[in-house]
């Protein structure tokens, strides 16, 4: 069904956005809602970050000295979650796999612990609802975890998300609102807002959106207005319960091991993702015995029974990274060209703040107020 | 092209092979070469164990306490291999990936050495040419070696080939000898020596071979003159060196790393196969975070540069075992039923003395004198 819209009166209405990710997604299904005319530009064979990621909504256990502004905006992303699933869900009949039992996060040795305390720290001062926990009580938990757990910080708003299954539910819900779909390749956005695919056609739009993720950088742009990316590739596990087998954990769980991190995210249907590696090697995303071996090392100190899964994929994905680690988002100085890029470790959690925060840029021009800080436009932005 | 042979005389000449693993299909080319009118059973979705075998055609460093005929019988096949390359290569027009540099085995801690310092006056005591190294002397062979190494095994004639080859080769020779294919399951065999088929079709045969592997314990035989084979799985990785590096290792490298076995076999393409553990856990075919966490930390100690590698597929496969761990050849007591079954660890080493073996048994009724040892109408054979 192709739903006809009342368009704006500023000449605006045509959005090309370039790249089928959940940035890319979430701009277009809200793009459509306010009833702008939507073309998504994908190519069929797209490797998005946003398929491999585990789906993590833990802005508590992400949070990290000297990013507590980006921190603040994962809180709010967060706090925006429980309805824009409730509002997806409906909207695409597809269920996203919303896992809302919580983040146990745990300490191995020493160091580790002292690095989870100052963690409990930055997490009581950014009014994250946070529990120091003993040994014992993080056990009590999770009864399948080493005994070797020092302690731990229970986060019981920090949920997760299946991202494969949301990624689902945004095209489903923007092809529901008319978002039109190109299988191809963007290779230049002009001047003139004509955006070039590799397979020989062109796209005219009065708006174009670029996110690609890493692949941005391939698409070549009337100003510099995108920054280098970079591409911090992650490897990580999806493996399965035996059948019949009881729950190994019952929420994510993440580990510090002798200062490395690792985790567990149980979905409902028995899959258990297991990563992940942070690699920054540039474009290579090539799966490694290295990468593979350091996650199963590191999951089995933290969860001894995890040699019991069932390994069904091991993926490879590239989080784009910005030169300052945020995200860039809204109007560029070519007038009429936005961005919804650099989301490194962020993506999934910040989807529907990217949502809200696009939708305002592609129809006002401006950025809703806990987005500012991260405009596309913003002067370190090199 | 279908070649006309002269058929034998004892009303003998239809051949129908269940299984199209090396067992097989090296029966089914020498049958053919021989003059017989041969018919190979094969599913389309086959997990047969020669897809995911290593390769390594070493009966120096497989030797084993016990095992000494089967070692004999090895040693005779080995003896085989570079002729029946030759002629097979030569048949098919396909190159074997045959990998003549021979085998260093090694050992990692003092009971390691122990259990090789034994390995290797057995070895002697079977008249197989190995030579006792220090752990210098190792690593000058393989550069790449852990530290750690305490001293090793050179077995300059156990070499290797890549067993996917391998049967595409004996397929190809075999067409071209006249070997006609079925893509089906076979699900019983009858008195009268008609194989019935899942796909509801039957074959009539004058002589029919057993060659499925642990999957021929499924078929129906008018007497139960297969024992039960056990599956044991093994879990291995197919990876490759980084384009441009130098080759990883030089040869196969098997270590013993605290009593815990592991194998490097690289090929000539820049495939390196990382292997491989041994369960007895019935028909389950799974890949697990314990089997792949078991290979990889074994192979990191023996060589630690493996984790440069690039992983390019996680394999499983279940070796067929007889119930003494012999494989078992030739005529049963069901006049016109054969048994090409039960090779476990060594059926790629013994794929030329099965060929020799099952010519004689399809065409003569009998077993040749290396073979005979192992004919699959033994006394204790339950």
């Amino acid at each position: 069904m192709r739903i006809s819209h009342p368009t704006t009166d500023r000449g605006d209405s045509r959005v090309v956005v370039v790249g089928g990710g959940l940035a890319g997604r979430v701009t277009a299904w809200r793009a459509a809602q306010r009833g702008l005319d939507v073309t998504v530009v994908e190519p069929s064979d797209a490797r998005s970050a946003s398929r491999v990621a585990a789906g993590m909504l833990t802005p508590a256990s992400e949070a990290a000295f000297g990013e507590e502004p980006l921190m603040e905006f994962a809180v709010h992303s967060a706090g925006l979650y429980k309805g824009f699933v409730a509002e997806l869900e409906a909207a695409s009949g597809t269920d996203v796999g919303h896992h809302t039992t919580g983040t146990l996060m745990v300490a191995f040795d020493r160091d580790d612990l002292a690095v989870l305390t100052d963690l409990h720290e930055l997490q009581q001062r950014l009014g994250v609802p946070t529990e120091r926990l003993t040994s014992r009580a993080c056990r009590k938990l999770e009864p399948m975890l080493a005994p070797s757990v020092r302690g731990g910080v229970l986060a019981p708003e920090d949920h997760s998300v299946d991202p494969r299954r949301l990624l689902q539910a945004l095209a489903v819900a923007g092809e529901r609102a008319g978002v039109r779909e190109v299988a191809d390749r963007a290779v230049e956005v002009t001047d003139g807002l004509s955006v070039r695919l590799a397979g020989g056609g062109t796209l005219e739009a009065d708006q174009v959106v670029l996110a690609a993720g890493c692949w941005g950088n391939d698409i070549a742009l009337p100003e510099p207005v995108l920054p280098t990316l970079r591409p911090v590739k992650g490897q990580l596990l999806r493996t399965r319960m035996p059948e019949g087998s009881e729950p190994l954990v019952h929420r994510t769980v993440r580990g510090l091991v002798k200062g490395s991190p690792v985790y567990l995210v149980p979905r409902g249907d028995g899959e258990i993702v297991v990563g992940a590696t942070q690699e920054e090697l540039g474009h290579d995303d090539s799966l490694t015995v290295g990468g593979l071996w350091k996650i199963l090392r590191d999951a089995r100190e933290l969860v001894p029974g995890v040699t019991e899964l069932e390994v069904t994929e091991a993926c490879v994905g590239l989080r784009p990274g910005s030169p300052d680690n945020e995200p860039l988002l809204g109007p560029t100085r070519v007038p009429g060209l936005h961005l919804a890029a650099g989301h490194f470790r962020h993506g999934v959690l910040l989807t529907p703040a990217t949502g809200e925060a696009m939708a305002q840029a592609l129809t006002e021009g401006t950025l809703p107020a806990p987005a500012r800080r991260f405009s596309a436009d913003r002067e370190d932005n090199t």
